[in-house]
């Protein structure tokens, strides 16, 4: 296999860092230029010491100049950077932007929650909805979608596509402190974290709420919330089930929705998902049940926020862009404990 | 003050580790005996090493015999073990029940979630819910309401009273290991819990579900959700909200319900409960807004499921049973970061 | 009993959070001013969510005018910044200190370890040091000792005051990340806290090591290392033992050495210290025992380095400093699980 | 390649889940049986639920005929029970214990700390011994080394091999809970872990106290320390310096030492090793310092206890047993943050 040459700006980061564990691992791909901004000359040693093999490696500046000339480029960038770097990458080189600036389709939900101006709809990267997976293979530009949304919505869609429930939903996921990246807020102190729950975003202000509304094509009240670990998300998410669903019906319904997905791994009846078992993975882990008392379908999902739901999700548009088997260089198996 | 002889049942427990770190505190009480099933014999030096000052105290067997002669009786027993020995003890004594015995009224209820036989109800431990405080005073059987209720009702009590929502309640709550018990199972295991969410009870098998309804006069779906720390529950709660009502008008009902509460501090606007700030305290910390999204209102709260959620409630009723100020021997200030 | 005027500079950080919490359950106090820097103006609703009581209270800048006034002023401040304050504040006024500035005797050492011009040196507020306690009592101006210091002294003072071993000695001690502070610094984020242990400081440059060196009047390698907890510190202390010396004799030597201290705890035989048991507390538990084959003694002791590590000594030697009962608003029970 | 089979006996415990992690990204092997004792029957889906792949698996039960007929046989069981499998396979099956029955030569320091008859001695599974590597190309019979004396003699092997030290050493290591296994017992419990640090096994009692001494030649002092995480060992070791040896000395004698190792990296200078750096990776962290004011050499390694302290290290003696590449399988990137 010719290897591609892939680059990735925003290097120091947690997306970024996981980015390269999963492309070390990869066998299609050469590491070509690693690129920070106020990082810039430091070297990945220090600053994803994890990356053992990466250590001399030393950043350059996010710039068109040392991005251009790869095949792949991968933006984890913030919000608001990437349109004007993909901009001066030609048609031929893949880019794949696990920022949210081309996710949404509608203006002014972009408008409404980031408050600027639209940047543009790139196909979006979760290749498990319907029609998705055609629209990423052989695309030179792809939108990863966001972690909250792409593990509520594989919880729910199946019960939305089978017209089991309302389109009426309520997620609240929790998510380990990765998520919020490496910024440096008080409320992200480690001090601050351990030990402690707290919600935020709370009444439908997260960024993430329209884009979980775009998949579903459903109202979502969602709630995250921020719990004492690094990576993964679980989110519980319900809807009013319709008249006469079973806990069975649902349970087919959605084993026959992910039969041919390597990610989606819905358990044996009576086992619940836990992020631990999904760390490092692109696995998706699933659950689904009817509350018969409360009228409602109950799905629980986990992912790696950081894996399935950033890096591994990218590397996985990756293989579709180029033609290579969907799940090279990522695994369904996590670390635990 | 002449002090109130008291006994706790049950003490090798996180509940009875709980009440006693309160009662060591508590300048109306003198703690008397002691006891445990398969602990009797042991010191609590060994048992509960936090608590220093009775290092040297020897466990008792839990029997009638051992519990007889103090003013004020705490059980900190697995359920179903509460009714025989609260019979062998005079109506003179102040029983307390931690456990869930005799929290519900429905008997059908409790059969269903609990497969045994109803052994009655008594006086529910929760001051905060109307009229509970006056049936409270001079009561000389208490039941203690359960960590997830507690919370959960107080954070949606104040909606439902002012017919903000409809009695329809989605509440997905995040628990410490604690509430657990120290019950020997493998998913309770340090190398499981650590850098680990997971989901239990789904679908409205939890036991606690019964008592949320019969607080709330709702339907209540209800999952518990086990994050990676000792103590604290966040409970996130929503219901449909009713036209025309607005966050204000939801912030203005919770101030004036809880206004006099001494208790339950509604956060400043903006603030949002974590449990580190309750963390050992008899707070209860809630915020509330309308997602008008998602046409619903959302409110959330925390408290220490083994202070606040257990034994701070229990010392609380206690306080009112015997004609105290309520708020003796416990705090509203949390141990933090 | 008369209440005393106390103010607290600083009380937006974790030490001066912790004085608050302390200072809200001690009956002899009245909270007078609070004050920050950059925070100055914000309400600790926001600042310190756990102090409920003082949630409406808000921040006035640090200066000496704000502090004046007070019968005792506590400084919570970064190095080098209590000289100037408490030069400006009268002989009457009792001033404890809880950064470094007055802590050691030995200005060549100072300015080796903290690169400035030596500020004097206060009595060492360690009342269990022989001699200490004497020097406090009416004290006008307290210099606390450092949270390490303070567990590894206590660790090893009674078997070198014993001549039972070399003076020369290793110690090891895990923390809590709170004893950082509350500075935003990238390897204090929680996400690389969690799930992580670290040494830093190693090689003899933290610079509590001349502070150990001084109160043990040995020679010291002090390796200190994040663990990731918020509170507490588990030392590791060991020494060449003298020949002929036992377990016995070191055990007995510790009984000895703390009989009458009401807040060193040395555990039962066979019982290890642990950080859990002394959370919140002012305790100090200790273990020793003699390794025969190794030829050491080594002592284990756990303190909350936010407690008997900074501010419950710093409320311990307020109560020496005003006559009061040394343990007045001060416990020996902890916080667990 | 053809892929050889391999067993893995104790297949429902960590170190196993960590072998079949690791196997199941090993392109020379096919898994076999997998076998446990109370957990025969059970299928890994509900035992192990990071294992996705292997999540239909059932377990057999743990004898010499379900082990039989396998190219490898990893042994991951209690103490004591290794022998008598071992003895039921033939010699041209490769047995891989990873427990601690065949890794000590002294009969009487076995019995000493183990308390039965030694089993005997096999080749030793640490290849960056001297001469350690060559005695495992082709064994048969192998001895995967213990987890603390796996870094504890990384990190301290150059020092003692080059003369800079006296053979008087010091090691205390914090530890992630995975190292005491998925035994129920009440300290490990997820509630007593977090928020808490506990020294156990103090004063040399410790199991792998012995093996560290016949790795290093050296008396050791050691003492290992439980902190609340999954995963991971943080060794801090020291030993008097000899007279005139600086620093650069000691990092100039590691660098060399480990030049040629593919598994050790000496890190840049003034970065300390952490063991989230490492987790998941057969990588070992070191830095090492000279601390002259105390007269001792300072090292601090980090490693994955599940992987280079017992399943890489296995993995990698593998390989070197069948003559493959030492690397195959294994990884030097860890899983962080």
């Amino acid at each position: 296999m010719t290897r591609c040459q892939v680059a990735v700006a925003g290097a120091s980061g947690y997306a970024g860092g996981e980015l390269l564990r999963l492309l070390l691992g990869h066998p299609g791909v050469e590491i070509g230029a690693l690129t920070g901004s106020s990082n810039a000359g430091q070297s990945l040693g220090l600053l994803q010491p994890h990356l053992t093999p990466l250590a001399e490696r030393v950043l350059e500046p996010t710039t068109t100049d040392v991005l251009a000339g790869h095949d792949v480029v991968f933006l984890a960038l913030p919000h608001g950077t990437s349109a004007e770097i993909a901009a001066g990458l030609g048609d031929d080189v893949v880019v794949i932007d696990c920022g949210a600036d081309f996710r949404l389709a509608d203006a002014d939900a972009w408008t409404a929650f980031y408050g600027s101006a639209h940047a543009g709809t790139w196909p979006y990267g979760l290749p498990e909805l319907p029609g998705a997976r055609e629209a990423l293979r052989g695309a030179t530009r792809i939108a990863v979608p966001g972690c909250y949304p792409t593990v509520s919505t594989l919880a729910l869609a199946p019960a939305l596509a089978a017209d089991l429930v309302e389109p009426d939903v309520v997620v609240v996921a929790a998510s380990g402190t990765s998520g919020a990246g490496k910024s440096l807020k008080p409320n992200l102190l480690g001090s601050e974290v351990m030990g402690n729950t707290s919600a935020y975003g709370v009444g439908g202000v997260h960024r993430h709420t329209p884009e979980i509304e775009q998949n579903l094509g459903a109202r979502v009240s969602f709630t995250p919330v921020l719990v004492p670990m690094s990576r993964g998300i679980l989110a519980t998410c319900s809807a009013p089930v319709k008249a006469g669903v079973t806990a069975d019906d649902a349970r087919a319904a959605y084993l026959k929705a992910y039969a041919d997905e390597p990610f989606v791994h819905v358990l044996p009846p009576g086992e619940w998902p836990q992020t631990q078992a999904v760390l490092g993975s692109n696995a998706v882990h699933l659950q689904v049940t009817v509350d018969e008392r409360a009228g409602r379908l109950v799905a629980v999902g986990a992912v790696d926020n950081l894996t399935k739901g950033t890096a591994g999700a990218a590397v996985q548009c990756m293989n579709l862009a180029l033609g290579l088997d969907e799940t090279t260089g990522l695994t369904t198996v996590g670390l635990a404990p």
